[in-house]
């Protein structure tokens, strides 16, 4: 049987922007909510303020979450859950669990039979595909680039190679501050 | 130069859901416009119904576009916007471009110096991959994998290894009526 609580996947972003780039039937949901699993609290605190959450935002309930966090205390996460409160779990910036810590929650949410939903919200890899003009019926997203010029510029021709012999797309990231870097790379 | 008008990149859905998956400000511009680049103009016609148009449903201005379409008819398709007028591009259901026809318009937008400005909506790619569980910092994106049972059946045993020995995600999409085809093949 499936617990009556459910897990949001709540896509986030940066900018100080309106909060109308997210459906408004989701931020309603994103509103009623008073217990998140965060990868940042500080920008996790930020946007839930501008998103104008019904508890006060001294209230709120925040897990912090990262790449590194054992198995054991992500089972932990999911008590509240269990125990039939719904949640909502956010990145820094971006949809969770794409590009994004996670999907290790949403697996073990999975298994633990809990009801999962993604909501729907802005996608910088989607929306840079759509926008690209390049084939969007086949493609690799790769995450981050090797950070070493050697190691990363064979990696660039192989890129390069498949994209051309599959005819695919190839989409990495970088960070703002080594984007200039990257593009002498490439 | 850029040009002064955008081709605005339109997610849609097929479902008779409230048009709230897509952000106000989104629905917003789309209701402004009255000419459009679809995918099949009976479906685009409802969707733009349910969006509810400035312009009236009949005096909107529909071009027919899928994968055939050769690239001097693009070019074509393209005149408006070079003359200073938005048009929306929308594909049956989905986000256009991917997984579905639209990124050799893009493309030919780019050349000519035409903004492209793509849209927030639902993207079933991106929240089958949010919700999977899976690894969503590598994954790929095939379309349809083949028609043929035993090539298929391959096919899904080559990404098998892709999956383990890279530690991608491997996502892949098939029409309704194949579904149980397909499952059994897996």
């Amino acid at each position: 049987m499936k617990h009556s609580a459910t897990l949001y996947l709540i896509p986030t972003f940066l900018s100080e922007e309106s909060m109308d780039v997210l459906p408004a039937q989701h931020l309603e949901i994103v509103k009623q909510l008073d217990e998140f699993i965060v990868e940042n609290p500080k920008t996790a605190r930020q946007f839930l303020k501008r998103v104008g959450t019904v508890k006060p935002l001294q209230e709120l309930i925040m897990h912090s979450l990262n790449e590194h966090t054992p198995e054991s205390e992500v089972q932990e996460l999911l008590k509240p859950l269990k125990a039939g409160k719904s949640i909502g779990l956010l990145s820094e910036a971006g949809c969770p669990a794409v590009a994004d810590p996670g999907s290790e929650v949403v697996r073990l949410a999975h298994e633990a039979n809990i009801k999962v939903q993604p909501l729907i919200g802005p996608s910088s890899i989607l929306l840079a595909l759509m926008a690209s003009g390049l084939n969007g019926q086949s493609f690799v997203f790769h995450g981050y680039l090797p950070r070493e010029t050697a190691v990363r510029k064979r990696k660039i021709k192989e890129l390069e190679k498949e994209a051309i012999r599959k005819k695919q797309t190839q989409i990495f990231i970088e960070t703002p501050y080594r984007n200039q870097a990257l593009i002498q790379d490439v």
